[in-house]
């Protein structure tokens, strides 16, 4: 009934549930990238953890946007707009915040529908 | 199976889901409120959402308060405590965070049950 | 079909929905402890309320840490990491945030399943 995806000792990646799946908080591979390659990355990693729970982008229901900086939102939302499936674009918030790393300058939550 | 309000490019104002609405984060229309005068406008526009969901205030099962100065705890406690249905309160964190805008001080996101 | 724990005029501990309990930001009861012993007493929160909610750490699907201080990261990771459920890890989110009482170092959120 719980299945979880790439589970370590802090966190599971995405965790399923009934018809929806939570996605850990995801930040950039490469913390030197801009906030635009870093929200980019985030992006990369929420497709990647969503195909390997069943789903994709189109049935997201929530999303939680840390920036480390809140000056950056400009930015950060041409990536995601350009980024949102049509028509399907989820409840968002979205606020600054300090992230685990200070290289770090955003950090993306979701959570999402199983088809 | 996935039903969206008032949808844009960027987000949904409110996304629904099996028994679950998820509410985007709400902020004030006019910002030159202050702390209690925006947090009003936030639960109006929260208890509107809810009512094109199908459901309302008695409903909330998860609350998130942002505020921009954590020092206006009791101010936004205020006006929230005399808004939330008797009972049937929310489970609920609040922190702080800058948000979008620097005139906004709240920010509220909400997951509330379906009837 | 909502069922609330510890209801006060501001929130419910924990809301139980279908198949899933939110549970409301844990913080310390003594909020003169450092952050790993915060962190230990906001653990024994969620438990407990998990417990009453008639689930357990096994079953969390995603979790929110607030640091008030995000240098605090490993010290809070340690005595997470010696408490999550083997192999059970929920999905996680850490991001710095000051919380409502400038003593509090920690405020973590849960979301879990119901057996």
């Amino acid at each position: 009934m719980i299945t979880r995806i790439e589970t370590g000792p802090r966190m599971s990646q995405a965790v399923l549930h009934g018809e929806t799946v939570y996605v850990a908080g995801q930040v950039a591979r490469d913390a030197s990238a801009d906030v635009a390659g870093q929200t980019r990355q985030v992006l990369e990693a929420i497709d990647r953890l969503l195909l390997r729970a069943g789903t994709d982008k189109t049935r997201i229901l929530s999303a939680t946007v840390y920036l480390a900086d809140i000056a950056t939102f400009a930015e950060m939302n041409a990536v995601w707009e350009a980024w949102v499936a049509k028509g399907q674009a989820p409840a968002r918030a979205t606020v600054e915040a300090r992230l685990a790393l200070p290289a770090y300058k955003v950090e993306i939550v979701i959570i999402a529908a199983l088809p």
